[in-house]
C-alpha cells in the first residue's frame, strides 16, 4: 500500500509542479463564479495592471459591451453581473488597453473566426440544451470525403444518435456554417451534439445523422487541421458563395449514404444553416428539388431573386424555387432576429415567397446576427423534422 | 452579379465588424513568425505593459523557461529566438506578473491538464509527422460506452484509419495517457492522428485503428464533455491508479470489438501509455496476459514490484509478469529520458525484467517527464506493431 500510495503522490506532486505552477500556471483565482442566483463573477488576478474590463455578450450593447472591474485589496480585479438568463455566454478580458485577454483561470474557450473566447453556460433553461447532461450521447466522427469537382479530401464532422447501433437506419439533417465558420463550428460555437443529445434523450426529437460540412469549397479543413497549416482564419476565403459548394453538394450526400446508415431518401433528409449556410440551404435545396424535405434558413443572407455569381446555381433562382414548392416539402422554415443587418433582407425574400404562393413557417426573435438565436433556432428546427 | 457581390461583402464586413473587432478583437500584429532559418518572432501588442517575457519548452530551462521580450518603438514587446528544430513547441506570456497569458494573435492553443498554452510546429524534421500534410486522413470517433463496473457512460476517442471502408479488418492500439490527461490528450497535446496519418501513409507503420481511453475511472469524460460540468481540471482525482481502471478495461475492449472491424485477437493488439498510462498499460497486460502482444511503457509509473493498494490487481506482480511473458509476446519496449523523475524507478524495473530472464527493447532519450518525448516515442513505437 505505502510503496504505490507514495508513487502516485509523487507523480501527481512532479507532473503538478512541472506542468503546472513552475511553468505555465496562472492566476489561483475562481473564474467565471457563478451564484447561487446566476449572477456571476469575474476575476483577473493582475496587481499591477492599471485597467482591467470584462468584454461579453452578457453586457447590454450592440453584440455585447465592455466594462469596467475593479482591483481589491489583494490585487485582484472583479465584476460580478446581475443575475443572468440561463445561457450559454462568451467574455475575454482588455487589460491595459489589450483586447482579446484570456481568462487565465477557465480552460473552456471558444474559437469564433479569429478571436478566442472564453466561455460558462448558466443551466436552468435554454441553457440546460448546451450542458453535457447525464443521458445518453450521439457519437462524433470527423471524416475525410474526396471532392471530385475540387480535386482534393475535404473534411466533415458527423454526429449519430446514441441509437446508432449499425443496424437500424436514420434520417439525415445537413447542417451549415456561416462565413468564418467549418465544419467546427456548429459543434463548439453552436452545441450542436448537447442540443441533439438532450432533445433526443427527452423525445423531443427524432433520432438523427446530423452532418456538418466545411462550406469553404477552397478549404480542406477548419484552420489547423489541414494541409493549409496553422493560418490565420479569415473570412474572405476564395470561391466563397460562388455557387461551387452548391454544385459540390451532391457528392457530400453521396458520401455520407455511402458510409453511414441513412435513410436516403427526400423524406428523410433535411438542410439547414446559419448566414451564409442559409444562403446555402436555399440554394441547394432549390436546385436539387428531390433531396430535401425539410428546408431551414437561420437568419440567412438571402436577397429576392436574381442572384449572379458567373453560376447557374444563381440563375433563375425564383423559377426553381417554384418549382421546389411545386414538388412538395414538407418544411420551410425561416427564423431571423428583428436587429439582425439580414433582418429586411428575409422580410423581403419572404414577401416573395408568399406573393408566390409558397408557404413558410417565420420564427421572429429579438437580437441580431449572433450565436445566441442560431443555437435556439437549432433547438427550434430539430423537434420540427422527420415526424 | 453586382447584386450577390455587395450581399456577400457586405455580410463579410458586417460579420468581421461584429464578431471581430468591435467586440473581441485583439491585437493586429503577427505572432508567432516563423522566419526561413526557423528562428522564430513572438509579438505582443501592450504598449502600457512594463514587463512582457515569453514562457516556453524551446527555453532552455528544466521543462522550458522564461525570456525577456523588448518593447519596439510602436509599443509592441517582441523576442526573436534562436534557429529552431523541428518539433511541436509551447508557449505563453507573462504580462506584468500574470502568467498564463495567452497570445491574442495565435488561435492555436492546447489544454494540459488546466492550462492553456499556444503551440507552433517547426517542420523539416521530426516537426513534419506533427502537421496535418496532404495524405489520406484517418477519421476520428468520440464514443460513449457504458461502463457497467461504474455505472455509467464514460466516452473514448477511436482513431480509424483512412483505408477503414467497413469491410476490412485491423489490428488494435490502446493508447492511454498520464495523470492530469483525458481522452483528448493523446490527439491535443500527442499529436496521435497526425503522427498516425502520416506514419501510414508512407508505409512505416500499419493501418490500425487506435483507442485512446479516459483512465480516470471516477470521471465520464474530459472536462467540458460530460455531466460533471465545467470544472476546473486538476490531478487528484478518485480512485486514480488504485485498480479500478485496469479491472474495468476487459469492458472497453468488448465494447471495441464490437462496434468497429478489429482483429480480436492478442497477435493484433496492442496496449501503451505514458506516465500513469504506461503504468496501467504495465498492469493490464499482465493482468489478461491472453490479450496483447504488444507493449509500450513511456516514461511509466513504474516501481519494482510489490505495488499494493487493496486492489487484487497489484498482488503477485512479478508473478504475473513472469507469466504474461511465459506465455509469450512479440513486443515489450520501454522508453524514458534520462532526467526524467521516473528515470531511475524505469531502470529498476529494467534491471528486475532483466534478472528474471525476460526480453525487452529500452529506447533512452535525453530529456524528462514531458510531451515532446511521448510524441517521439509514439512515433518509435507505431513502425514496430503488426508487422
Amino acid at each position: 500500500m505505502k510503496k504505490l500510495t507514495f508513487l502516485a503522490v509523487a507523480l501527481m506532486m512532479s507532473v503538478a509542479a512541472m506542468a503546472q505552477q513552475a511553468l505555465w500556471g496562472g492566476a489561483a483565482v475562481v473564474s467565471p463564479e457563478v451564484h447561487p442566483d446566476n449572477s456571476v463573477t469575474f476575476r483577473y488576478n493582475a496587481p499591477k495592471a492599471r485597467t482591467v474590463q470584462v468584454v461579453g455578450d452578457f453586457i447590454p450593447g450592440d453584440n455585447g459591451g465592455t466594462v469596467a472591474m475593479t482591483q481589491n485589496d489583494k490585487g485582484v480585479w472583479e465584476y460580478t453581473t446581475e443575475p443572468l438568463a440561463s445561457e450559454l455566454y462568451s467574455y475575454s478580458f482588455i487589460v491595459d488597453g489589450v483586447r482579446g485577454v484570456s481568462d487565465p483561470s477557465n480552460v473552456y474557450q471558444i474559437r469564433d473566426v479569429a478571436s478566442v473566447t472564453n466561455y460558462f453556460v448558466i443551466g436552468g433553461g435554454q441553457g440546460d440544451l448546451y450542458l453535457n447532461k447525464d443521458v445518453p450521447h450521439g457519437s462524433i466522427h470527423k471524416d475525410w470525403y474526396y471532392c471530385s469537382q475540387e480535386g482534393f479530401n475535404r473534411r466533415v464532422t458527423v454526429y449519430t444518435p446514441a441509437a446508432y447501433d449499425g443496424k437500424k437506419r436514420f434520417p439525415v439533417l445537413y447542417l451549415l456554417h456561416g462565413i468564418g465558420g467549418d465544419e467546427e463550428a456548429w459543434m463548439d460555437l453552436g452545441r450542436a451534439s448537447q442540443i441533439l443529445d438532450n432533445l433526443i434523450a427527452s423525445g423531443k426529437a427524432e433520432p438523427m445523422i446530423v452532418v456538418m460540412t466545411n462550406g469553404n469549397i477552397s478549404q480542406q479543413a477548419a484552420p489547423g487541421y489541414g494541409p493549409e497549416g496553422f493560418v490565420v482564419p479569415s473570412m474572405g476565403l476564395p470561391k466563397t458563395m460562388e455557387g461551387s459548394f452548391e454544385a459540390a453538394f451532391p457528392e457530400v450526400v453521396k458520401f455520407i449514404d455511402g458510409k453511414y446508415r441513412t435513410i436516403a431518401k427526400k423524406s428523410s433528409r433535411a438542410i439547414a444553416g446559419l448566414s451564409m449556410g442559409g444562403f446555402h440551404s436555399m440554394q441547394i435545396s432549390k436546385e436539387y428539388p428531390d433531396m430535401f424535405d425539410y428546408v431551414g434558413l437561420f437568419s440567412a443572407a438571402l436577397s429576392v431573386g436574381g442572384q449572379q455569381a458567373g453560376s447557374p446555381i444563381y440563375e433563375n433562382v425564383d423559377q426553381k424555387v417554384d418549382t421546389q414548392f411545386a414538388k412538395g416539402l414538407k418544411l420551410y422554415w425561416i427564423a431571423c432576429g428583428n436587429t439582425d443587418f439580414l433582418y429586411q433582407n428575409n422580410l423581403n425574400y419572404m414577401a416573395s415567397l408568399k406573393e408566390r404562393g409558397h408557404d413558410y413557417i417565420y420564427y421572429e426573435t429579438g437580437g441580431g446576427h449572433i450565436w445566441r438565436n442560431w443555437r435556439d433556432y437549432l433547438s427550434k428546427f430539430l423537434p420540427q423534422l422527420f415526424k
